[in-house]
């Protein structure tokens, strides 16, 4: 795991990040972190949706009501910092290895989701540990702090959502499936291009 | 104006809700709190969506990041009040006034922007009269203050969206459209069938 203290509490990536990810985000900083903020953005949206597509579980939805609230401090928090520094927002692209992660979800009923859930926690544990990786990298600089605090948040999402699905679902193998879709994220990771992305 | 005390900063709307309208919203609270709910979300949706569209008019984005946060706030007070209640969330349904609304709107460039912005500004002026009715209406319950206290916010969303619009788009002839697009709202408003909504 490229060397970086783990935290007890995201137990699923199978792979670290392969070394040279964290120079290539460093080199174009503005880049990497309007990817970022679509990234929160975008994890605001997931939760939300998934509010929508359940309105009557109702602890799930008040999870991801609180979720989407965080993700969009999170999101107005680095649009400051982009500011700061008189860094424009960039345009927003698809994000290849979530849509690469997102096709192993089964469809519907129960395991859709269980998937979905997990597929969140696996993205949430992937981007602590990016977050983690930026973090170190710029211990010299006041955003190395933020980054490091970020990621600590994201393991918190992490564990939320590893939860959700066991106590949502209390008749699926969450924990084997967990397993299955980390292979799968691993692979995703592997294979991709190192961009200035968080992902 | 359906006797209702006006607010300075609301100056579009031409039509005041019909009369009927607060009465088939109380006769199904779970009802109408549940498409407020969603109301509230989809405030969030559309300013993130906006923010999305004009990453580099960084004014306009830090503006719907804020506003997005405060629209989930308002998502997770409506959702603890139901909570509170024992009403579940229900389903969220399509929004006809809002659909109808954005039909009018012109596409893409700057008038596209403008029509994009007044039209969010409109329904947050229809917002602010139908949350003043039910705050009004439900004065006697610890809901009313709630209500009114949130049309207010209401209110100072359609004067940011007017505002955004001039700032943002200095060729047009914002105040000319903003009244055109006001006269298809109003035929809007008179047309649907009551429901427990909040449009």
């Amino acid at each position: 795991m490229t060397g970086l203290v783990p935290d007890p509490r995201v137990d699923a990536l199978r792979v670290g990040t392969p070394p040279g990810w964290v120079d290539v985000a460093l080199a174009d900083l503005p880049a990497t972190m309007s990817d970022h903020a679509h990234a929160e953005k975008k994890a605001a949206l997931s939760a939300l949706s998934l509010l929508n597509r359940e309105p009557a579980r109702t602890d799930l939805v008040a999870r991801m009501a609180k979720l989407a609230r965080e993700e969009l401090r999170h999101l107005d928090q680095v649009l400051g910092h982009l500011r700061a520094r008189g860094w424009p927002l960039a345009a927003d692209r698809p994000d290849r290895y979530a849509g690469a992660l997102l096709r192993h979800r089964r469809a519907g009923g129960s395991g859709g989701l269980v998937d979905r859930l997990l597929c969140a926690a696996l993205i949430e544990a992937r981007s602590w540990e990016r977050l983690s990786l930026l973090g170190d990298a710029l211990a010299d600089d006041p955003l190395g702090a933020f980054y490091t605090e970020l990621a600590r948040s994201e393991a918190g999402h992490y564990r939320l959502f590893v939860d959700l699905a066991e106590v949502e679902c209390p008749g699926e193998d969450v924990a084997g499936r967990l397993t299955e879709l980390a292979v799968e994220e691993a692979g995703i990771v592997e294979a991709l291009p190192h961009e200035p992305r968080i992902h």
